[in-house]
């Protein structure tokens, strides 16, 4: 049993000294390979033959923090360059592949996104057995192992590794985490190009499910280890950029006592003895913090939408980048404000996650994000006058369609070359019941939605703050108005003019990318189907 | 009807000019003169009486982005200097009192957390009538107004300001939102210092209740002004230190399919056709990302915990700092890392946010919070013989109560003069099951709190990331495990020996600032009680 193999703590054996967890370390190195051999093809080496690689290699016992080898250094392997050539150094990280052919052992080792090959030759110098050689054939892919090894330049780049001007000559080899021998996804599989003018395209694919289903497995191949690390750059532009403009970040609870904008589409939730609700936006508390004179306000959190939708582009549970903002005298102070944001982040992501938008290209077909600075704002006359003249008739209070969106989007990038625009100025009729009306038109609306690559990922608008106006738009919208007592009543305590708007960061992160579904940029995606992993 | 005053929109009338919107501020502000008359006891000025000051006050007509005043420039009260002496500026602010008499209204006006005198004088050459001196007096407290004025040294400073050096000569008062007269609260009673020793604290307070019933404004107070901007600095530094040290954030789910640690104290949702819970804790989520390879994760979320606790330190929704980290051979490379995180945090809040701490003391009695760098460890044996010392006899498996801890943290200040400290080496009976045991005393396991004044603010460990151990271990809990299948296999796919721990962001603000609720710290609190505002 390898628990009192690996952790004598457990079985009462607390006096393990070093030299006893040496040779508990063996013993567990002994049984690993036994228990290895059963799923391999190779043989088992005769147990009496001498083995001159003896404590070059093995099972570490499990790491408990016992203070063995606490003052080792590890190199990364994205650090192996050819400067260090001939430099003898640690490296820690997972055996990808492995093949073992006589008296050597090819191997990829993988950290993160980087990979490099590992050899192990038998050499009675370097005291190289063949058994340890064995071994290393033996260690199950996804292991994760410690060698010590020496840098040496390659002859011919080796063109299938990151790393390919140097690779890693083995003296020591100790398994420090074994992954299980038949794993239920192959990372190769995983990470293959899904590019469509690719010839490699016709190979297996891993289907999303499985990945979704074995989701600690997948996100180990180098595209999502590149989409996640730009979905945290994502969320940190937004933050410093706002931040830099005087945004206070709030957090507002999820849980509420009514529905936030209409009682459908909501989750409800046993409280105590009574019920509750998850919020479907931070938009009230975000007013009622502008009413509390934080004057500028941005929230980064999880957003809850119980809608039965099975899209491409619909999660139940998303994080939303709020943000809400007093003005002056005119609510394109705000939308100035987001639009610089969106650019002032797209920049960003550009200059500071280039080789992560690169990874992310080698398995999907990424065209690279084009944006203006300033953004590029129309009004949505002007939008139905371009999908006119495409052939799509719009009566001017209709809201677009989600095909409308799409084509708009390429014309747009026809005409102007970006694929980040704002559109400004929607039919009153369509939006909700606090949305501020246009003075000057009785059929607009001075509220506006965000686009990327022609789907919508903010939308937003100047909200009403007189209580009075706000109650005559509620009722016409037919809203309960004691509901919303409380939202109204807000503004009877005095309120600066405001807009905002909310932003689905994957969403943002999907569209920069060019991806084809909200599920490969949630970590743990949730939708009505879905609640694991 | 105020509605048809200030947005002729509304009801169709659409092409209000721009000399048509001045004639309609003008009845809208004699109609407010008159409304605000009812509830004042002065005198209506006769309609027919000349007013000079005609087009210098009145009320704005409802801010509907209607391009007016669009490039006007408004200065900050904060920057309101002795250095700008007789310039003219533009100033938005809240009303928060006056007092008009005779032919003077005296007025503090107030934006975020600084104040400044107002001075409206009737004077025919600055065109500033009786009437415009009665309109500013009739402006109801917390309303927003707009004020063009001249600054003016002060021959002696108004102490009760904080800008104390000049004040304001009012030439414009135009009403842009007000608040109505009968407020709930009185941000001045809000505000008063609770100090003990302060013969102030004798005088009216606003109780919790009513303070969280009207946050809205009862968030306007100076000190809470500053606390939820501490707040915002809390997480920012969090991120940025760990971002600095090569973490990644990531965003886990809230929905989720099992409870996270045990059945009690979870919340249930109803979702779709079935039911799932609300996350307690992200830490299942953090070590898959972990045994994903991210290596150095943190997130920053919303944690739900379904306890029917009604104290001074539990919230049944709060937001917790939660970071997971891979270490190579020993868990206390984890604990140092949180350590400085915590350290350098401290610092960043003492230099950065000292006039936030300033404004909170104004309040409250804040003694400042110390820290030591590195900051101080304790091992469990350690601190049971100090209690054993002052009197509190433990056994060496027992957990710590919270008086006791509080009593820890009393003599750790007096004999290390410290706030904040870690208690390493729990005793493993009184932790979950996935924690690490201590490889060198059975008794004792790799895991960890950390003290601010005296009181818990975050809880960690090295997690079991063997999957045999892991399995007996839960066993020896009695955990049921089919629960935890899919934790467990997590670990059969490879998986560095990592530790973490989670932080609570309102303690954290509460203790730094030494409140004595952490209602205080939660913009909008949730407790068994409380679900609004």
């Amino acid at each position: 049993m390898v628990v009192s193999e690996t952790s004598p703590v457990v079985e009462g054996d607390a006096a393990v000294s070093k030299k006893a967890a040496k040779k508990a370390a063996k013993a567990a190195e002994k049984q690993q390979k036994k228990a290895e051999h059963k799923a391999s093809s190779g043989t088992t080496p005769a147990e009496s033959e001498p083995d001159y690689s003896e404590g070059h290699y093995g099972t570490y016992k499990l790491m408990q923090s016992s203070g063995e080898h606490r003052d080792r250094v590890y190199t990364d392997v994205k650090d192996l360059t050819v400067h260090k050539n001939g430099q003898n150094v640690w490296v820690r990280a997972r055996l990808q592949t492995s093949r073992a052919k006589g008296k050597q052992c090819f191997a990829v080792l993988r950290q993160n996104s980087s990979t490099v090959q590992l050899l192990v030759n038998v050499s009675e110098e370097m005291k190289v057995s063949k058994q340890m050689v064995k071994f290393v054939g033996n260690v199950t892919k996804e292991s994760i192992i410690d060698v010590y090894a020496t840098i040496v330049k390659t002859a011919i780049p080796v063109e299938s590794c990151t790393i390919s001007q140097v690779e890693l000559v083995a003296s020591e080899v100790w398994l420090v985490s074994s992954a299980r021998a038949q794993l239920p996804l192959q990372i190769e599989d995983a990470a293959r190009p899904e590019k469509n003018d690719d010839p490699e395209g016709l190979k297996i694919r891993v289907n999303q499910d499985t990945r979704l289903d074995n989701r600690v497995l997948d996100l180990r191949t180098p595209a999502n280890q590149a989409i996640f690390r730009i979905e945290a750059g994502v969320c940190r532009l937004f933050r410093d950029i706002l931040t830099n403009k005087g945004f206070v970040e709030i957090h507002t609870p999820k849980i509420i006592s009514a529905a936030s904008e209409s009682g459908a589409n909501v989750f409800t939730l046993s409280y105590f003895k009574s019920s509750a609700y998850l919020a479907q936006s931070p938009q009230l508390y975000k007013q009622m913090a502008i009413a509390a004179d934080f004057d500028k306000v941005f929230t980064v959190g999880a957003v809850f939408r119980a809608e039965d939708s099975n899209t491409h582009r619909h999660l139940t549970e998303f994080v939303g980048l709020d943000l809400e903002m007093a003005f002056k005298h005119h609510y394109h102070e705000v939308v100035d404000t987001i639009g610089q944001t969106f650019t002032d982040m797209f920049r960003g992501l550009r200059d500071q996650y280039a080789a992560e938008i690169a990874a992310v290209g080698q398995q999907f077909q990424v065209e690279p994000f084009k944006f203006l600075d300033p953004p590029l704002k129309l009004e949505f006359p002007q939008a139905i006058q371009m999908l006119k003249e495409a052939g799509v008739t719009l009566g001017e209070e209709d809201d677009l369609s989600t095909p409308d969106e799409k084509l708009l989007g390429r014309l747009v990038k026809a005409k102007y070359d970006t694929d980040f625009y704002i559109l400004d100025k929607y039919p009153l009729a369509v939006r909700p019941f606090y949305t501020m009306p246009d003075p000057n038109n009785p059929k607009a609306s001075n509220s506006y939605d965000m686009f990327m690559r022609g789907e919508e990922i903010l939308s937003g608008a100047q909200r009403i703050h007189d209580p009075e106006l706000l109650t005559a738009r509620a009722r016409h919208h037919g809203v309960d108005i004691n509901k919303i007592a409380a939202y109204i009543e807000s503004f009877r305590l005095g309120c600066s003019p405001h807009a905002g708007g909310g932003i689905g960061l994957e969403r943002v992160v999907m569209l920069y990318l060019g991806l084809d579904n909200i599920r490969k940029t949630s970590m743990f995606p949730r939708d009505p189907k879905r609640v694991t992993p």
